[in-house]
Formats: structure tokens, C-alpha cells, sequence
């Protein structure tokens, strides 16, 4: 793909990086699949010493990036190679060892605290924690250096280029759209808060085989991907060719099971159908997290919530779960598809789950931005919490405490997720301008779309920043109007 | 465990050439295990980067080693540290990078036609390539030097220090012993050649069940410890608290899945017992290749194929395998302990498997001394098998095609199969001066041999050569005597 020396030579000396970071995925999937618990110290150390010696091979293309950035008539992959290298050296090169480390103590050190402080519902056990944390990522932010607000120099990290005037275009707009879409909903009661499923057992086997047939339906190759079962669903790739999805299995409330399948399998497809070219190279990825989340949404949300991909699905779950017996196509789609105002981000629905996003961007961007103090979290949570969804949390474990980000120093990632969704509205809007959507799922033909999604994005990979690559397919960028539309669509006609 | 600064600076430089292998060590794990099958090229690609990463680390302590060996008073774990870093920078510094490349081109090309040759039995097919790797081989040998025989080199990479004087020694009286036992055993009839229970076909999810029974009753941790599937069982260690095996289920025969998983586990028992102030050091390993199989030997036929092993065993036999119930314990017993003079090595029993081997070392000798042309091997192999088991191969994929060894280049390491045999007589007849073993399998105490093997060899790791290991456990070194002697009593009591 490269025809510039320059460019050639730092792919060429990537090799033994991408090497790195294929075995730290594999080390990565074993620990939540098949490790043995008691080999987390090893694990850890392995882990470390591969990041050591990445960070130490990275250093080295510094000066060649440099050099190369220079050079003019580069190609489209060449300019995106070198982009993604800046990107990734920036933090290597601003960030200090002792910050590193810093960050690396604090956030093991906090994650375990978190845990207790969790169990127990007692924010002040973590708040020294998280008040360290708060003031080592405000460092991290002066050191990154940005225009603006420090939490841009955060967000860059997870979502390249997003700041928070991006971000209040999202989210100002949205959280009304919503909120008017939500009482709507409420008020009709079409989509129940509710649906005697929930509570149905179901045996771990039988479940197994409906998401085997579920990857059948979505064509999930057989030679280069597989599933497995993990606590925590989550997607890996070791290579393009090698793609792994893990799902989950409590027992009981089958759609969970269901749709952490799909939208894993969205994640993997968009990894999955790269340009093979790209193998060996950090472009073998998506754009950013918020285009990754785009996919795993669309498929998860758009596609697999949608009354059409319900009916092909419905024979796989009448022939493997018994007690679906008693129900009909229109019982599934309402049970996977109830709409109930809750206190936890991962057991929202579609039409909640932002309210959840925008509460914690607003909260961290005053966090970082010295706004709001930590011992203040808790009861500005609270009070954000009954305005946006209606109910207020009884304790910090169904509030402030819930999420394992905040304790690790992931801190401006979760508007990602919201990005997702909003840029999946995008794509439905989008993609409805070659097919009818709904009528592709009817006929099965779910190929058609992994095909649009490959030309259009996937075949990509990370050549492109998530900036211009939504330019490129949409002529805009983070349009919230289109999940609205989408939402309006599906929930109120 | 250093207090020499010398050794500790390498043992600190160590850390991440420990932390590739212990990468390279799960990457090989998933290869045979869960990775999906169309990503052998990227995989191809991640182990080959990480070794030579390994290879560019290594050379940077050709120097400090050199240096740190004339400084006096070492104890013996730097002794050992040196011992094995100077054995291993050996191969990198003395082999040319053309010839470790030329071995892989050969090894792997070799290995793709040896498996058509070997399904169409056409030996001409295989015969360029083998004779190409002999020729590489030998130039492997002198690169690396040799006293003697340049076949000695070729074995020291598995056996260190084991030459052909020592192995004659083995060999020589070992098989006239051998072949005197098994024409008493023919003629007795008491252990028959073939057993009804062969061919019955089994449950794989009881069989299972059985061998999660086994690892109980062999009380292996459950904390660091894992066992899967594979086609070739195997057993891996990331960490002395991360080891894994893996069993076969061919769905009859189901002593081939008993015996893998016991076998299989002694290697896992020598790795597990590591004193854990070697992790992170080479020396958390076994001794030897020999040494390792010798672990593996003792634990499948001198514990696991014992009367008081089956006893233990066979209620769960019963409990788990319904055609077992018409069987009693020294049905068992024989179908566990039948001689069959066979063709194929893998396939054979306890009694004869040693044949199958010094025909391989004998051969091997020859070929690397050049007293053999390839071409010659078919005939000679057919007649040395008619001369030591007393049958003929009818054609090549029976004969000399029917392992993948030397495709690969593994020449030298056939020997140590037989070496951990030998070693194992010795363990049986030392073991006995400590306990009855029969008693304390019969009661059940398998920690209690566990416990010895720790003491006496375990803990060590590597830090004694196998000689010094054998001198300093038995006075003596490869002495076949005590097989000969433990396989006269099972056999011919």
C-alpha cells in the first residue's frame, strides 16, 4: 500500500509492534475466557513487560515520523499510517514515565478499592481515590496540551479529534429530543416496562445453540472468528483473520444473552472486513471507538431490535427454548424492546441509555474542568439523575458507584458510547438510500448489508480519522437528529 | 535467589525475554486449542516477530554472561542461570541467520509434503526434502562443535550433554533385555495383544467427566491449572501458576484418553512444582527433555497402569462409562496393560515402545554420520522393525513416513522418549527405598508422591543439568537397568 520509502520503512519497523499487540490481545482474551484464576500475578507481569518493550520500539519511530511527515504526494493509507503514528507517539512522547506509573498505581490501586467501596454503597471509601485519579488525568490533559478544555485533550484519546463543542452539539439537542420521545412512550405503553420472559430460566445448552444459529444468521465466517463466554461480553481481534466475541450467560432474561451476541458480532464484522492490505498495520482498526460502537449499535439496535430480524430469529427460539412456546412473534418484539426508566447504564434500553452518557459526560468535563468537587458527585448525580430519567438512586452503588471506569482512569470514554448510537442513526438514515432496510432483514439477505458496510466503512479500517470518514459517507459529523428520527420512527409511529 | 550483582543484571535483563516466552507459550497453546482455522498466517507472523525479538535481546547477554562466569562463589541457582543462558546463547550465537533460515524454509516446506507424502505412503515424494534437512542438520552440527559424533551436537539440543556414548550405553543392553521380556509375555498370554473394550464406542461428555475425575484423584490445582482438547495432547506452561494440558477424545478406545490425561499430567506436576523463586528465570523448567518424560512416564505407566491405580480408579470407570459395568478390575487392568507388537509408535504399549525408538536413534545416527543414505531408509527401517518387534510395515506410511519429526528438522529428540522411560525405572526403584509405592498408591496417597518428586526433583527446576540431577538423585546417570528390572516384575511375576 506504501510507495513512499519514507512511510515503507516505518510499516516495515511497525512489524514487531503489531506482533506485541496481537500476543497482548491473546493475553487479554485468555485472562476473561480460559485462564486459571490464580495466574493473574504472572499474567500481569507478562502483560508489562510486552507494553515496555512496545513503548520502547515506538520511541524509536519518533524521529522517522517526523521525517516522513515531511514528504509530500503521500497516498491516502500512507497520510492515515502516519496520522494514527503521530497519534499514538504523542502519548508516549508527552506523557512522563513517573505520570505513567502514577496513573498505573492509582488506577489499580482505586479499581480495587472501588470493588469494596461498591459492595458496601460508600462513596468515601473511593472518593480519596477517585480525587487522586481526577488530579493525575488533569495532569495527563496539561501534558497532552489542547485548545479550549482540558477534558478535549481526554476525549481525543478515545475518540480522535472530538472536544466538547462536538459534544454539546450531541448532547444539548438530544437529551430533550429524548426525554419528549420518552414520556411519549411512557404515556402509550406499547413498549411495557416489563414482560414475563424476564423471569424465565433458561438452560445454558439450549441457549448456546440460539447463538450459534444467531452467527449463522449473520454469516459469521467459520475459519477466521469464534465465540466464546466471558462475564463481561467484549470483542477481540488478534489479526483480520482472527476475530473473537465472547458472550454472556446468567440463566435467566434471555434477550441479554441475545443481544450481547449481536452486538458483539457488530463489532467483529467492522474488524472482520478490513482491506486485508491493511494486516501488519496499526489501520488494521476501526476509526475510533465511537465508529466501533457505531457498528456494534446499528447491528445490536437498528437491526436486531427491528420486528423483521425478530421474525427470522423467532423459529431458532421456538425450536430451542420450550417456554417460548406459549408466546408470538409480537410478545418477543415488545420483550425485547421494553422501554423502563432505570438506574443502571448496562440494563438501560435504547431510548434511556443516553440519558445515562450525557449525566456522566456533563459530570466528568466538570470534574476535569476543576467545576465540581468529587465529594459533590454523588448528590449532583442524584439530583441529574431524577431529572433526566425520573428516578432517583436510593445509594451510590445504584448511583456514583456503578461503573468500573472512573476507578481505573478511564475518563472521557463514555460519551463513546452515545457516539455510537448517534452515528448509527446516521447510518440508518444513510444506508436507507440504497436499500429498504427493513425489507433486507425480511428477505434474510443480511449479507447485502455487511456488503454496504464494508464498502462504505469497514474496508477502511482506520485510514481515515472518525472525523472524515463520517464527512466521507454522511457530508457531517455526530448529527444527533438522525437517532432522534430513527428513535421517532420506531417508538412513536 | 542472586546475590552475585552480575547474575542478578542478567537475571533483571531477563524479564522480558521471559515475558515473550511466556506469550510465544500461550500463542502455541491457542494454536492447537481454540484458534480459529484460518488464522494460521497472522499467527505464523506474531510467533516468528516475537522470536526474533527474543533473538535480539539474547545477544545483548553474550557479553555479561561471559563476564559474570568468572566471577567466583556462585551458588547454585547462578550457576544454573549461566549454565542454561550459555547453553541457549549458544545456538544464537554459533548458527548463521542463513541457516536458521534455510531450516525453517526446508522444515516447513518439508512438513506440507510430508503429510501428502505420507497419506499417498510415497516416499520419493518426501526423499528431497529429508535429504536437503540431513544436509542442513549436519551443518547445524558443526556450527555448533561436537566432541566425538556430530549427532551428539543434534542431541544436546534436547538432552543436554547426552552424547552417543551414553545413549549406546543405554540402548545397547536394552534391547536384547527388552526383547527377552516381551517373548515371555507373548507366550504366557497374560497380557493379551487385544481387548473387546477397544473398539467400544464412548460418550465424550462422560469421558470427560472422567477425566475431571482423574485430575481430582491426582489432586491437580485447580487455582493454575487447566485442561482442553486437542488432537495431539500436549502440556504448556505460561507460568509455573499457569499450566495447561490438553487429552484427546477419539470416541473408542477410551484408554487413549485416560492415559493422555495422566501422562500429560505428570509433565504439568514437574512444571506446577517449580519452587516459585525460579519464576521469571529459565530455570522454572524441567532439567530435560528426558527428565520431563520421565515425569510424564512414571505417572502413566508406573503409577497410572498399576493394579492399585486402576482400583482407585474404577469406580468411576463404573460410574461414568455404563459398558464398564460388565468389566471388573482386572478386566480392566489388561485391557489397560495389553502388549501387541505394532507398527506405529504412537500406538504402542509400554513393553515395546522402546524399540520404536532405538530403531529412530540408530538410524539417525546414521543418516548424521553419513554412514546411511536417505534413500536406503525405507528397506532399512522395514528391517530392523521385522528384527526387533517382529513385524513387517507393508508399506512407507507404516514405516519410516509415519512421524512428523524429521519434516520438521527435529533430529536428536526422538531418543529422549526412551531416556524418560529409563529415567522413570530409576525414580520407581529410588522412590522405593523411601515408601512402598504400591501401598501408598493403594490408600489413595498420590500427594504423598507428589510431595516426594517435589523434594527430590521438582523444586530444582533447571537449575541441575539432567547428569548432575541424576547423579545427585541416584548416584548414577541413564542406568536402563531399573527399567528392565520394574518391567520383569510387572510383567513376569
Amino acid at each position: 500500500m506504501s510507495t513512499n520509502p519514507a512511510v515503507a520503512e516505518i510499516v516495515a519497523k511497525y512489524k514487531p509492534i503489531w506482533a506485541i499487540d496481537s500476543a497482548s490481545a491473546l493475553l487479554g482474551w485468555d485472562m476473561e475466557t480460559y485462564m486459571p484464576p490464580g495466574s493473574s500475578e504472572p499474567r500481569g507481569f507478562t502483560t508489562g513487560q510486552l507494553q515496555l518493550m512496545k513503548q520502547e520500539l515506538m520511541m524509536k519511530l519518533v524521529d522517522p515520523v517526523a521525517k516522513a511527515e515531511k514528504t509530500t504526494g503521500l497516498n491516502d493509507f500512507e497520510k492515515g499510517f502516519l496520522r494514527i503514528m503521530k497519534h499514538d507517539l504523542n502519548y508516549f512522547t508527552k506523557i512522563p514515565p513517573k505520570l505513567i506509573e502514577d496513573l498505573a498505581k492509582v488506577g489499580t490501586e482505586g479499581t480495587v478499592v472501588w470493588r469494596e467501596a461498591r459492595k458496601k454503597s460508600d462513596f468515601n471509601m473511593f472518593k480519596p481515590y477517585l480525587e487522586k485519579m481526577v488530579e493525575l488525568k488533569r495532569q495527563e490533559a496539561e501534558k497532552l496540551g489542547y485548545v479550549g478544555h482540558p477534558y478535549n485533550a481526554l476525549m481525543d484519546r478515545f475518540e480522535e479529534g472530538f472536544t466538547i463543542s462536538d459534544a454539546d452539539k450531541v448532547f444539548t439537542p438530544l437529551a430533550p429530543s429524548l426525554k419528549s420521545i420518552l414520556s411519549k412512550v411512557l404515556a402509550a405503553g406499547k413498549f411495557p416496562a416489563t414482560h414475563p420472559l424476564e423471569s424465565v430460566k433458561y438452560d445454558e445448552a439450549a441457549m448456546i445453540r440460539v447463538n450459534q444459529a444467531i452467527l449463522k444468521l449473520l454469516d459469521m465466517p467459520e475459519k477466521t472468528f469464534r465465540m466464546d463466554v466471558s462475564t463481561h461480553p467484549f470483542t477481540t481481534g488478534m489479526a483480520i483473520d482472527d476475530v473473537r466475541i465472547t458472550t454472556r450467560y446468567e440463566g435467566e432474561d434471555f434477550k441479554a444473552s441475545v443481544y450481547s451476541t449481536v452486538h458483539e458480532s457488530g463489532h467483529a464484522i467492522y474488524q472482520l472486513q478490513a482491506d486485508p492490505a491493511l494486516e501488519y498495520t496499526p489501520l488494521a482498526n476501526g476509526a475510533s471507538l465511537g465508529m466501533h460502537e457505531s457498528q456494534s449499535r446499528f447491528w445490536e439496535n437498528i437491526v436486531g431490535r427491528s420486528r423483521e430480524f425478530i421474525k427470522l430469529l423467532f423459529p431458532t427460539l421456538k425450536g430451542n427454548l420450550s417456554f417460548v412456546a406459549k408466546y408470538n412473534e409480537e410478545d418477543m418484539y415488545r420483550y425485547f424492546n421494553s422501554v423502563k426508566p432505570s438506574l443502571i447504564r448496562v440494563e438501560a434500553d435504547e431510548l434511556t441509555y443516553n440519558f445515562h452518557i450525557i449525566l456522566r459526560y456533563e459530570l466528568e468535563k466538570k470534574m476535569i474542568g476543576g467545576d465540581i468537587e468529587v465529594s459533590e458527585l454523588p448528590s449532583v448525580w442524584n439530583d441529574m439523575m431524577e431529572r433526566y430519567v425520573g428516578i432517583r438512586p436510593e445509594n451510590d452503588a445504584q448511583g456514583v458507584l456503578q461503573d468500573v471506569h472512573w476507578s481505573g482512569g478511564l475518563i472521557g470514554y463514555f460519551a463513546t458510547y452515545s457516539l455510537g448510537n448517534v452515528i448509527g442513526g446516521m447510518f440508518y438514515n444513510r444506508i436507507e438510500q440504497d436499500m429498504n432496510l427493513k425489507d433486507t432483514i425480511a428477505k434474510g439477505e443480511l449479507g447485502k448489508i455487511k456488503g454496504w458496510l464494508k464498502e462504505h466503512l469497514h474496508k477502511y479500517g482506520a485510514v481515515y480519522s472518525p472525523k472524515e470518514m463520517q464527512t466521507r459517507l454522511f457530508g457531517e459529523q455526530y448529527n444527533p437528529k438522525w437517532l432522534v428520527s430513527y428513535l421517532e420512527e420506531k417508538y412513536l409511529a
